[in-house]
């Protein structure tokens, strides 16, 4: 597939990705589009001349919206039709090709427009199904032997985050205060938070409302999402490892967490599907899944000091996931949760097998004590102000590339 | 006070009282109501007959809708003098009392009245702030010396709770099915949940956004806090054992939460705070607060058995928590965590000194080995199926007395 749009072999926005987003236009129009290489594709404008009119189920112009929710909430039969069919207007050679004026209306280039968060988020949950992240940071906290809680290769560990605090891509955020327990002392202490660290993530978007007391099985969860973002969960360790014994993690957490703009379908990744690892033991019935439910996707972390140049401190794969997606969701239901249309699941911190795979600083730096020399010949043990976090991720088969684009964000000094 | 529509002594609607909610009046038409007595009041129509025609900041029928939160979104200013405006019109001898016409246009019988859902709730926190109840399920799990964890005398330990599925009182649900790992074995099982409970509790309202960065202080925390309602966190124990290590609780808890469909306005308990329990060891100083924040809220718990009759099997006070709503606010925001209208924060299980004052059958059976013996001769170590679980809770003072009406729900077999 050639597009007439041209675009750079590396671009993440290829004719084979069409992604979703909701952008503002000129500093003033809102509605949802698509991407192609540089260029933005303003959605609204396109359905009100017609070109989606031959979708059925499309009735009303849904891109004329502030997010995707009620595109996405319309299934996939519609939502891949809309695909398909920008990829068909999108070809060398198609009748779009050859309306100039159509093109300068609804065609922008993305440095006029900005991108918005692409979804309201009712509910989001994150799971924490990196095998080798949860056992480095077993190790770290509970040793070698207890790497590994009895309950993680059962089920996919997973917890509510904070909805309201996700943000896209770009939005800078304070640095966290709160109590922390310094290594040796008795008494808690106020102040910002000392270990700053990113997670680099995958999350999922669900498209549909379910009953309370219906679940969604492993082989109908693919139906049921509409598509990825890259996904930043910020996380203050300090606060973290002393508030979290009983009920898991809250103030470490819930102070932002950072999406890419883009949202890449299932179907774009269809081509970059791969066999999961070996699950052993055996999990039972409702978590088993037939196919390819993993994903070979390249995903990079970048640390830019300000006025500094980007420094690579991190290449893992979503590829290494011990649970995939079908089985999240699959297990998020099965006890009857209703899941709602914007619902973000996000897979846990992605770290690979090597030093250099892993998907937190927490893990980088080995809890501060083994410090990443950057560029400019400073040290981080952990985040400090005005870094800037750059994760970016791309599937690449066959000469077909597919990607998220980016998601970044700058920690600014504690308010 | 005296009001020209009469209603028992003991009625929780008192003139004292007025609640807000949202009705379904005849099983058409919605819009947001209050009570007196038995009577249920249309704010939307009363409102279009100008009754409100003197309040700053009233300026669109906020009634008018499916949800409070446009409502108590205007802040105290006007939902204080919305009540207050209430209050006065339902005086003995007010101008009101004297049109018929009106009074039976804008006021219905309670039963034809179906109370919805009175919330969007965006985000839901549940706390865990009672000593009693956190002691007594310390020592179930961990034994009498490691009963308080090291935490939970430093800050208001919580957790992100799922909002998706928070119904109002009347909704039946279906019993969690999940794994659980019965003692004695090595490898979890599947089935419907074994250890069915509820959680006796309170939660408040909040009636602002606030941005990322900010916080609000135990000074500002009741000026962001609309109001309250009875809070059932229905509970599956054997899936939550197995499942929340090290993330907290997620299975057990998410399948549903109950909630009483009156918002009780925290101006209408204004009589009833009393002192709180001492602290100690003293709390870090962005915990500290002034005045009475604690609230005399007397609460009780029944159980009945389908075509049985109620059993009174826990009564327990509100007054016992440790931590304050106040406190719960400002520490729940003192890192930047933004919050959002209707919010939900819920008390965590609200459990006295006292067995017979425990907030959940865990504690009043002591985790199943001293079964509750009901008035038809049957047992109970926890929740049967067509068990109907209903929470009541009211303050008295003087003789005036503010109440919430009940939370019921009832477990139907897992689907």
């Amino acid at each position: 597939m050639k597009s007439f749009i041209s675009y750079p072999e590396n671009s993440d926005f290829s004719i084979h990705n069409i992604p979703f987003g909701v952008g503002i236009f000129n500093e003033e129009y809102i509605a949802c589009c698509s991407r192609i290489g540089d260029m933005v594709l303003d959605l609204a404008t396109m359905y009100d001349y017609g070109f989606f009119g031959d979708i059925d189920g499309l009735n009303e112009n849904v891109f004329e919206a502030y997010t995707l929710n009620e595109f996405i909430e319309l299934g996939k039969p519609v939502t891949n039709a809309v695909r398909l069919k920008l990829q068909e207007l999108l070809l060398e050679n198609s009748p779009l090709s050859e309306d100039q004026k159509t093109v300068e209306e609804c065609f922008y280039s993305f440095d006029k427009v900005q991108m918005m968060m692409p979804l309201h988020v009712p509910n989001y949950t994150d799971f924490y199904s990196s095998i080798e992240h949860a056992s480095n940071v077993g190790k770290m906290f509970r040793g070698e032997e207890n790497a590994l809680l009895p309950n993680w290769k059962h089920l996919p560990v997973g917890y509510h985050g904070r909805a309201s605090s996700i943000v896209v891509s770009g939005t800078d955020f304070y640095r966290p205060k709160g109590q922390m327990k310094p290594a040796g002392t008795d008494t808690p202490v106020f102040g910002p938070c000392k270990q700053l660290d990113f997670e680099l993530e995958i999350g999922f978007v669900v498209n549909k409302n379910t009953e309370m007391g219906d679940s969604i099985s492993t082989a109908d969860a693919n139906d049921a999402i509409f598509g990825m973002v890259i996904f930043n969960d910020w996380s203050a360790r300090d606060i973290q490892s002393w508030e979290y014994v009983p009920l898991g993690p809250f103030l470490g957490k819930n102070f932002c967490s950072s999406i890419s703009p883009w949202v890449v379908t299932l179907e774009a990744l269809e081509p970059f599907r791969i066999e999961s690892p070996k699950q052993e033991p055996e999990v039972l019935d409702y978590l088993k899944f037939e196919g390819k439910q993993n994903l070979d996707i390249q995903l990079e972390v970048f640390l830019k000091p300000e006025n500094g140049s980007e420094n690579l401190i991190s290449r893992s794969n979503y590829k290494f996931m011990y649970w995939n997606m079908a089985q999240q969701l699959a297990h998020h239901t099965v006890n009857g949760c209703n899941v709602e249309v914007g619902d973000l699941y996000a897979s846990g911190t992605i770290s690979g097998t090597e030093k250099g795979s892993f998907g937190s600083m927490l893990e980088l730096t080995w809890r501060g004590t083994e410090p990443i020399i950057l560029s400019d010949g400073s040290q981080r043990s952990f985040i400090e102000d005005f870094d800037t976090i750059i994760m970016r991720g791309h599937a690449e088969k066959d000469g077909v590339r597919v990607g998220f684009g980016e998601v970044r964000g700058k920690v600014l000094p504690a308010k």
